[in-house]
């Protein structure tokens, strides 16, 4: 029966996000906020803790430094964050690469059971290296991966089928970006494979159409308002809700796959130490080419900065 | 944004601990409770409203008639619920019958966007005649059906593989009693298949063995406790938060299916005004076969029944 | 973040609310249900865990022992809280205390951080001497006192002034049962004394009449259903809340009194360890003499047991 | 049991952090997003969407014109409301006034149970324009006033009493901005005056420096993150709350007061048709001057513009 801190590393538009979504959801006893800019994080800490006692929120607000985040037994890395689903160019990437291992470096060694939860893009690679550098077993560190493409998807399916998100049951998996994978022939609603549900009604799914528009949101979201703090402050707080309370909930995130050598996004239970078990799910023959080419191809680019 | 009521008609264990469920979930402005011994009923009213206050719930609980129960959202009918699964003896069923009919009499005409939750036993059955009786469209009259079965057996499956049981899919369907089928064969964890999920880990379920104890367990509770109030107080907590908040989860519960002409448990979505759409699952074959002969008879005991 | 673990020690109507609303509430990982009678207590174990997986409750629930009970977080203590406010005979009070007291020789030794919550009648009286024998410090042993009293009568208050019951400040204190004192000198609604509150609105409390209707409610629900569980078992689960959560919620909850050496109700502030912080309110001059008084009779009872 | 529909006008950082936290809050059926560019407001809508599938909230997300906004159950105007506390500039104060005329003359007539929300500042001059202007009774437009500086002051007295902010019960009143007052000589803690409280423990409140402490704040956050959105956020939240679900939970809020022909900040109930009954404090002598300079202040300012 101890406190659950939480920390949370990089408190720009997303980290501020989370901070405020994990508050109001008043399931960790400490929250602690890190930043590089002391100013921007003291503003946050005092107006996360409003939200507390406006809310009667039980989470105690404060700010910390690198070396008390890694002893928290959660820790989410937001820096680098703000851009997202083919906006990494590739400068982006290599200064989010050497800001993250430099984090890492002032942070180690963690707490033994420390969970981290990596945000920053691009995410299935630095989630790699953040895993390898960190000290961590594979297990206990996890990227928000395809998390919240999912959680879109699903809502987009929702509004034409007016079933509700959660009883549709529909991944998307692989490596974050232009070539993640919708699991289209695994997807069901109630126990039924999703064409056949739809089919009864006369109701068909433009499975194309869907990928086009939910990859256009995240866009359109990016040039209006520079991030998308929301929906990804809230995947932020439903994985730290997940470990938190060992929900072992089957999420689409980032992990360790052996089978490729990186990470990347496949259902996995997610609990109190990190990943739980992993549920890889059996692709069809053109889904698991496309997913199998783009871990190759993250695998070689992990193969190359290795070799720096 | 007008009031929410819900009457809970019968107040003994089961539907006391609806109500108090009901209260502790805070979703409803009112909670009427009817019975026929208005001390049991003004007991009952009492301590649950000491719960109210307890845990600041903004549920006004208080005692109210037939009539007034119906012209309220939503009508829960707890009558003769005590008794479940292989306990329904035909006297019992007569008298149960006898009872319902004569209430639905009493409350009829309902308000015309009422939705009726029949509880009593044999749920299917009932439900099939209240439907018919109360004048309202079939619809708006659902049966608890095989809900608490097939939570229930989902979580001997989470005992066992320690998914959770909300990542579990799998459905207990068909005509609630000795009869009622499970959909294996539709079975899923995460998006796969649960058989193949389980055997990656070198895992087997033993089906059978998993349905004889779930059984055994209603028997178990039964004879120790007389009844099983707090799942069925729970499984009608959940269903008025899938009304009232038109929710369309997607739940196993009795409503009308046309292809019998009788009511048993298929998934549906239940919302604001009831079943919002029903999905039935394609069954394999023998499983089919099961539900479609236990669907005849009942069919056959209603045609016997409608005769009188 | 280790787990948190609650037992309950009496699983009969009182018990089996309290672990009903707990598992609703979701906030613990484990709860433990302890009885005497193993066929019931396992009964209670099925039912409250079909709660569980219905309603998606993260709290695992199964059978314990008393030992097992003593290393949880909180345990909880119904035996013999059935009878309540002005029920509680001399036999009854022996025979609780012989079994209360047995129960401790059990558990005993605690975990050292253990929190006991005395439910059992008479509340005071049992809570000082389970302290005295269970060898923890005073601060970790409290009694559910008058708190279920206190929002009874808060709830009273509100269905005859309309404003709600967490805006009225009003304890009900001193030694459980007939001469229990209702703070009315230091009564508040917003911040204001509540007669000048109502006053402002040509309206007025009759102190004596609620103080009758609230001491008659008890009564009339003992008669009809033989026990009050549903308000006992939210008292509990909002202590237990409390606690795991740290909360420090000023609570009329019974705990030790160095002005009296003895148990009784004062408001106080409930956390991680127990009692964080007394606030004893400075009744006015009548008020102080009856709850002294009681406490004094209180003290002379425990010193003629204590003789024993 | 119709669905709620609230509106937010203006979905800056102010509006985005409500709409965000509404969602998460999870108890409208419908968040309406109306504002006067499209980009930035359908930008919202959809990150606030993923949040909602996310956190599977039951609330739909969409964007709105001025005319659909004023025919919801809630209305929040949001518009002018960045800056804060001695920040509101006589420039700003003329946009803001006609600014938010001309949109009331856009929404008007409103659906005659609607409730408005005014969050812009100075806070108490417009709500008493807005309530002329609606065509609303007094009783339906709700300034938030000093509801933010009441618990952020709670929350500094939490942090140096360790006694949780929902058991201090004490209001910072009357004009919000420089000359607010706090309600000290009503300050309570369970149900005793504050100072007394804390001279037990030989604990002083430095009641001067916790005033300068807390207005500072609101400078701080401002001028480091432009905005104070998260507690504003919140604390809309929680009116609306308070008025959906008919709470009638004591608030300080901004509304209009008889004895000064204007709005200001007191201990009002918030239920479903805004202001359901107002706790005017008894202040001491001192309090009260303070308090009736700024109201004086206030309403010649209004006088004077409306002379315009």
């Amino acid at each position: 029966m101890s406190a659950a801190r939480v920390a949370i590393v990089g408190v720009g538009h997303v980290g501020g996000a989370a901070a405020f979504a994990l508050t109001l959801a008043s399931f960790a006893d400490q929250l602690l906020l890190v930043d590089v800019d002391p100013k921007k994080r003291d503003a946050q800490v005092r107006d996360v803790s409003d939200a507390a006692y406006s809310s009667n929120s039980r989470t105690l607000v404060r700010a910390g430094t690198c070396r008390e985040a890694s002893q928290c037994d959660i820790i989410v890395i937001t820096v680098g964050s703000k851009f997202a689903l083919g906006q990494t160019t590739i400068e982006l990437t290599y200064r989010n690469i050497s800001i993250v291992q430099s984090l890492i470096k002032e942070m180690a060694p963690f707490q033994k059971d420390a969970v981290l939860i990596v945000v920053s893009n691009p995410v299935d690679l630095l989630a790699t290296l953040v895993q390898q550098a960190s000290g961590l077993p594979a297990s206990q560190v996890i990227g928000s991966g395809t998390f919240l493409d999912s959680v879109r998807l699903r809502g987009m399916v929702t509004e034409y089928t007016k079933v509700p998100a959660k009883s549709i049951h529909l991944f998307v998996l692989g490596v974050h970006g232009e070539h993640q994978v919708v699991a289209w022939s695994r997807a069901t609603i109630g126990s039924m494979p999703i064409d056949e549900a739809l089919a009864k009604d006369n109701s068909v799914l433009d499975h194309q159409q869907l990928e086009k528009d939910y990859k256009n949101q995240s866009k359109e979201i990016i040039q209006a308002k520079g991030s998308m703090p929301f929906g990804i402050g809230t995947i932020i707080t439903c994985l730290c809700s997940s470990i938190i309370f060992n929900k072992r909930n089957v999420l689409p995130v980032s992990h360790f796959q052996p089978r490729f050598g990186c990470y990347l996004s496949m259902p996995a239970a997610v609990g109190r130490r990190g990943i739980a078990q992993s549920f890889p799910i059996l692709l069809d023959k053109d889904e698991d080419n496309r997913l199998s080419d783009s871990a190759k191809a993250l695998k070689s680019n992990l193969d190359r900065i290795s070799k720096f």
